[in-house]
């Protein structure tokens, strides 16, 4: 027999879908059998729901295409949704097959029974599939609304009897043409606010490929504007072969004296930039009321903004080629030094090799990394955390890596952070993804330290507890090992070199602490 | 200056809140500052925040009190929704304070920004602080929500703005006073139903207090009905002291055959019985249509089963006392033996302190332990999987040591399940908490394999690999030594005897990973 399960999977398999994290229940038990028996969908283990859908994230940020996730009814989903935020900000395309009790058996309200709708709809796009005749449509839905563009999050729901019946046979339909059109007047606009002077032009989203980073580069040797990068890329191509361009900073009285001068501001796939969070007597807007915003590529609308780019370069007239000035890579010389953050983000910029792909979840150790170090590196690629839910950077980490095979991932990692979602650390091991993590182990959260000294409040010893990861130490090395990662423990600018070249040398998984002073 | 913070927490230790189980971010920091200077209110950090929601649904089952969770906005929430969920299906008390943006920043969408209220909402009563003159107000609802009855999950979303803010003085008013009273005719319904042969009693919620369960005794003396436990009681009253009844079992078709005698079903403190998940061409309910089913005391409008039972004793003429015949003790005797779930819930229940609190989240390895051991055993309370959310565990094994300090916490835990919240084991070690961690090291989702079975799925390696916990092995000692826990790992009767003995004898928290062949 075959049941609509093995419709889910065979639709979504011809729809693009080649991996699957999974963590699954009895509820979903005729999926597991659907996909044991499709060598096509490679189902990947995750012990908690958050490495699922941090995985998925970092598959698709990288090959463009969806990852499925399984998982286990309401409560299995909201494990996975702090990463399934990030993912919605980031507009990653990520495909949620969220299981329910049979149809019949729903209404009983047995423990397990929760308001799916409420918990997916939060995130994006939801369908619950109404009977086996509604899967191949069903799954080719959720498919197609994942892709957009924009990139989505969405959710089939999936009862347990709509999978175990007979299905139908698997449906497929060519992929819709992405529009490709850009706004009318846009680009004029642009043009316009650009050669006035002392405009920038902020870039976010596809701008940050290659394609549109060289053109950034080119409407900025045409008009002189300023060009600045959004706070939290989801992906931003680095490193010493592109032009490199400073990050709005995090703090927005920084942000705002870095965008001071700007007397206008076009938007190339990045939105306005606004205070990550309020403060008391502060404005929310990092601009100054009144100023002129142009909307070049709205990353909502599913604009390329490197193709934006290129029009508004042709537009201002901008040489066809900007040769660039490669910044010069930076030996690192060891001497014995303890560890700081800007000796651990030089240390993994020159050890960065060809092709890497940087995961950028270092928090307060890495706020500045980007423009001090990730410049002078080797070609990369960096992921960033832009829903701002800690604990993406290791699930991200592993998704990235099976996603591409033959590029070394590292994890350049806050302590704190991982914490949250370290069981990444075991599949990472099964799966023998080449995974170097560097735990940036400052022992504490760093960020509401600054916090509480920014807003003048003196901290007591109840306070200070809670943003206190010493009382005991956590042993990263340990940790690692018991999750079968091999680990070291680093504390000078020389133990921190022999660890980086050993964990980038071999091929699977290892994890670096970094023990900052 | 007195911020509205102060505000929110001065009315909640008034109103009975004495700790406060956190993870906060940098929009809960006057909230932290507020705990600071607070010394009645103990603020206990977890490093992810369904450690910090489970820890409170613990403590709240041995109080009676709700504690507080700090979380940060929709993502710190949402990380905490799988514990909530189960404190909700266990009508445990708890009580939520949830950073958002600021009033005038929430409307800019920033990155953290998502939709709390339906989050929240999900699981129980929620309400926004609208104003800081609205604090202390809403800081007595959410607990007076909270506390019922029957208990309740009611969470308190709390702007920035709302924190930093001058606020009014704080608010007390004396609690409502409970109604008792038992809903008419329900006793005499009941006693005829009994009294007419072949009934059952079933006991859920308070009717498993020594109160309850005596009642219960009294009532089977006289009417010779069976008596049942629900399957995942929230706590239980267990050990050679009290009158032990069988629960009814897990896999449904077994729980027919239990309940397949009884003509008719009186519900003390629990609903009626239903499977737990859905089969093929299985009915939901356990018990045929057409059963009679008389609501003794329904746990959803917070009648106290126990005082029904005794109504109910009383109106069958029930002896005053029944003399129990009081389970012998079962000494443990060591041959070298490998372990196996009878081996290790023999000896758990023959080391079980006097007054210990047993968190039994064994899952498969715990399925029968009760029935067979918990009996034989101490003296002891029991706290289980009411909301069949994986995860519950460890956290609430830290909430219940910390409720009851001078009380042995032992944690029976399954290997799968502890490793979606075992961060909870730092907060233990930070805490001296009295926990013994038993981890019952099967190295697989059994279940998983045992429904497989059941459902006559052949599975491949695909499927079979989601289900397997050995490739790489997890090192349980190498995680708790990671996070500042003493453990050992055995794999004998001998050497479980030998680790249980010094685990229990010493302060603070231990684990100990029982490898089952």
């Amino acid at each position: 027999m075959t049941t609509a399960a093995v419709t889910l999977v065979e639709t979504a398999v011809r729809a693009g879908i080649e991996v699957c994290f999974a963590n699954p229940g009895t509820s979903e038990l005729p999926i597991v059998a659907a996909m044991d028996r499709d060598p096509r969908l490679r189902a990947v283990l995750g012990l908690f729901e958050g490495v699922c859908t941090g995985a998925a994230d970092g598959w698709a940020r990288m090959t463009g295409r969806p990852a499925a996730t399984l998982l286990h009814l309401g409560p299995g989903l909201a494990n996975g949704l702090a990463n399934l935020h990030n993912a919605r900000r980031a507009r990653t395309p990520v495909v949620n097959w969220i299981g329910d009790h049979a149809t019949h058996h729903v209404g009983f309200d047995t423990p397990l029974t929760s308001d799916i709708a409420a918990l997916a709809g939060s995130v994006g796009w939801v369908r619950r599939v109404r009977s086996p005749a509604d899967m191949a449509e069903a799954s080719l839905a959720v498919v197609e609304a994942a892709l957009g563009p924009p990139g989505r999050v969405a959710s089939l729901i999936v009862p347990a009897d709509c999978q175990w019946l007979p299905g139908g046979g698997p449906l497929s339909r060519p992929p819709a043409a992405a529009s490709r059109e850009l706004p009318g007047g846009a680009v004029e606009q642009a043009a316009r606010l650009l050669r006035g002077g002392a405009g920038a032009l902020l870039l976010g989203g596809t701008a940050l490929t290659e394609r549109g980073l060289r053109a950034a580069a080119r409407v900025a040797a045409a008009t002189a504007c300023g060009v600045w990068i959004e706070t939290f890329p989801a992906r931003q191509e680095c490193g010493r072969h592109v032009p490199a361009f400073p990050a709005v900073p995090y703090f927005p009285e920084q942000a705002r004296a870095a965008l001071a001068d700007a007397r206008g501001l076009v938007l190339a796939g990045a939105c306005e930039p606004i205070a990550f969070f309020a403060y008391p007597g502060q404005p929310s807007r990092v601009v100054a009321d009144g100023t002129p915003l142009v909307v070049l590529a709205d990353p909502e609308a599913g604009v390329d903004a490197a193709i934006a780019l290129e029009a508004l370069a042709r537009e201002v007239n901008a040489p066809a080629v900007v040769a660039a000035t490669p910044a010069a890579a930076v030996p690192f010389v060891t001497t014995g030094r303890p560890l700081d953050p800007d000796v651990l983000g030089h240390a993994v910029a020159a050890f960065t090799p060809e092709a890497a792909i940087i995961v950028n979840e270092a928090a307060t150790t890495g706020l500045s990394w980007s423009a001090a170090h990730a410049g002078s590196a080797a070609p990369h690629t960096i992921l960033g955390l832009t829903g701002g839910a800690i604990g993406q950077g290791l699930p991200v980490a592993l998704g990235a890596a099976l996603a591409c095979p033959g590029r070394r991932v590292i994890a350049f990692q806050a302590d704190g952070s991982a914490l949250y979602t370290l069981q990444a650390l075991w599949s990472m091991a099964r799966e023998r993804a080449d995974v170097t993590v560097v735990i940036c182990a400052n022992r504490r959260y760093h960020v509401l330290q600054i916090e509480l000294a920014r807003a003048n409040i003196e901290a007591g010893p109840e306070a200070l507890s809670l943003t206190d990861l010493t009382r005991p130490a956590i042993d990263w090395v340990a940790l690692a090992t018991g999750f079968g990662v091999r680990a070291w423990s680093v504390g000078t600018d020389t133990d921190l070199a022999a660890a980086l070249g050993r964990a980038l040398a071999e091929p699977g998984p290892s994890l670096i602490e970094a023990v900052l002073h």
